[in-house]
């Protein structure tokens, strides 16, 4: 599979929703595949919240975010589509985000990014299929809060894609998904190395808050049902317990996975992102009338949720559906079983690998 | 009402299940109406995680927790009854805890306080059954935790008490309840001012951890629907905001509950409680055999779930009743609407009332 990772540079700047002005941005790109001819079998690819640009392929011991989903043969057939993800604005894997430097002073931006919404990524990597010379993706697809982008992109463009996949999103994060982040950005600004932000100008890092916060996050990715089967209340063996507090199994996978994703995540694009997601509703384009927001849609959707998801259940999915059946948007809804709860969009099961291939080789 | 309030000392100490003795313990009682001459109306009430001895009446600005239940002419009606609530051993209330001073040192106790179980609450409000003259008491109710406690009263000591009621609780935590557990607790032991559970002795408290705690606690109590219905996705007005922080009136609340918590309650307890909780098993008593240990009851139950719970849902409750009635226990089990989610125990409807004082008079 040829993959290529670039950070593409765009001088011209962006203005966000906030109406703060980037006077220039980058953003951190990988392809795979190659684009045709009339550049007609491009498909974009949204991460979600913590996720990043690397979706396919092994870069190091790192495997792509949905490595089972895309590559040769597989359902995003990169022998047959050119796939392009992107890392969102204001993340930290390489686009403009709190942990870069800020052009126009030289100094690390800090807390004094300004905050991004899920309006300003389509904005962004709108500005990133014009660099690429694409003038209607062959679809565009994501998961959780890239599910939402999808779907922003479909109302914000709609004469730029044939396709939409929204998979374990929502119109809207409801009170509780705020509750949540609410809970894990607190943990974060609690940190005594957080520094209101500025812990990287005292070259620390608010590990033991992100860790709390992600510790959290995980609860939300997995299902009540999943979790039980997994852990359920087994004790953990004292001779591979990574925190001298844990007596349960589920214990320990929480402290384990909260402390690596410490290591590699910045704490301001923690905070960033999950006010994106709060912030995110998909009838804001109309003035809250969902139903005249999905009226704008020219693209055909496929709207997957998944039965252990509590994050944002089929429900939410069944609600996309029925305003866009409303305003005869063509699309179809499914809800798969999935073991994983809400990261069950990540992992490729027989049925969710066929209706995607399907949906993206109907005409 | 009569209330008193009274510490009392139990010199001949208490063995702990988990092996550690207390040489002295004190509990923290609080009485409402008059014990009658026979010692027949008797009713002990159990406080859930985070709740004291104080269930009824108001004791300066506070109102007992379960105030809405016990008082003259309420559904436990302290015109009939003489009822009993103690601060559970291990809590913050003046009972024997983490921040009691320990008799042996004269010292604080802090981190050094031993794990107590709800076996162990068991044992010593059955010592403060002796102590009180009463051989068997009419009733002993509780929600939550407490709920957990009754059903272990009622496997325990079966020939003690007549009823039992055991609402919005079940058999044992699941995978997730622990998990929301020790998220909580790690919010806590990563609090700068936490030094090692030591905290009290370095004249601090890990308050910024314990609200963390708390907003999440909230979080589990209330029900999805609840939240959007009292929160949805509104704004809080800036002149309310209780910090800089808040977006949503959903941020707010939880950030004003959470303060308020860490003002008031003793972090070391706050771990303990919910080891507590996490390692409370009702079938341990016949080594994991639920039915066995439920066998030993001869009280009858009344179970009683809350739809909007997601912490113990009424289909825990059911649990408890299926196991009941297959080993002949005499029981009612009633799923009740409650706006209130896990907490809908604390709030008297008519018809919550209605079956609480039904089932209590019944002979």
């Amino acid at each position: 599979m040829k993959t290529e990772t670039s950070l593409i540079n765009f001088e011209s700047g962006i203005s966000l929703e906030s109406g703060y002005k980037l006077n220039s941005f980058d953003l951190m790109v990988e392809t795979y595949g190659k684009l045709n001819e009339d550049k007609s079998n491009a498909v974009l690819v949204c991460h979600a919240f913590s996720g990043n640009h690397h979706a396919a392929g092994q870069d190091g011991d790192k495997v792509g975010w949905w490595d089972q989903i895309i590559g040769p043969g597989k359902s995003i057939d990169t022998d047959k589509y050119f796939v392009v993800c992107s890392n969102n604005l204001g993340g930290c894997s390489g686009s403009s985000g709190p942990s870069s430097i800020n052009p126009d002073t030289q100094e690390l931006y800090g807390k004094d990014f300004p905050a991004v919404s899920i309006v300003d990524w389509v904005v962004s990597q709108n500005m990133l299929t014009d660099h690429l010379g694409i003038k209607k993706w062959h679809m565009i697809v994501g998961g959780s809060i890239g599910g939402m982008q999808a779907l922003q992109w479909a109302m914000m463009y709609p004469e730029k894609l044939n396709k939409a996949g929204i998979f374990a999103a929502a119109t809207k994060s409801s009170s509780q998904n705020i509750a949540m982040n609410e809970v894990a950005r607190e943990s974060i600004r609690r940190d005594k190395n957080f520094y209101n932000g500025d812990y990287l100008k005292h070259e620390v890092k608010p590990k033991d808050g992100l860790k709390t916060a992600r510790m959290l996050g995980h609860i939300t990715y997995l299902s009540e049902k999943h979790m039980n089967e997994k852990f359920g209340r087994r004790f953990q063996d004292n001779d591979s317990k990574v925190d001298g507090n844990v007596d349960y199994q589920v214990e320990n996978y929480l402290q384990y996975k909260g402390e690596k994703f410490s290591d590699s995540f910045d704490a301001n694009s923690y905070i960033l992102m999950t006010k994106a997601m709060d912030g995110y509703d998909a009838s804001s384009i109309k003035k809250g009338n969902l139903e005249d927001a999905l009226s704008l849609i020219q693209a055909e959707l496929l709207i997957i949720g998944f039965e252990t998801d509590w994050l944002y259940p089929p429900q939410r999915s069944k609600e996309i559906q029925i305003a866009a059946m409303n305003v005869n948007v063509k699309s179809s809804c499914v809800s798969l079983f999935g073991q994983q709860g809400h990261d069950s969009f990540l992992f490729a099961s027989e049925r969710y690998k066929n209706i995607l291939k399907t949906f993206m080789e109907s005409k």
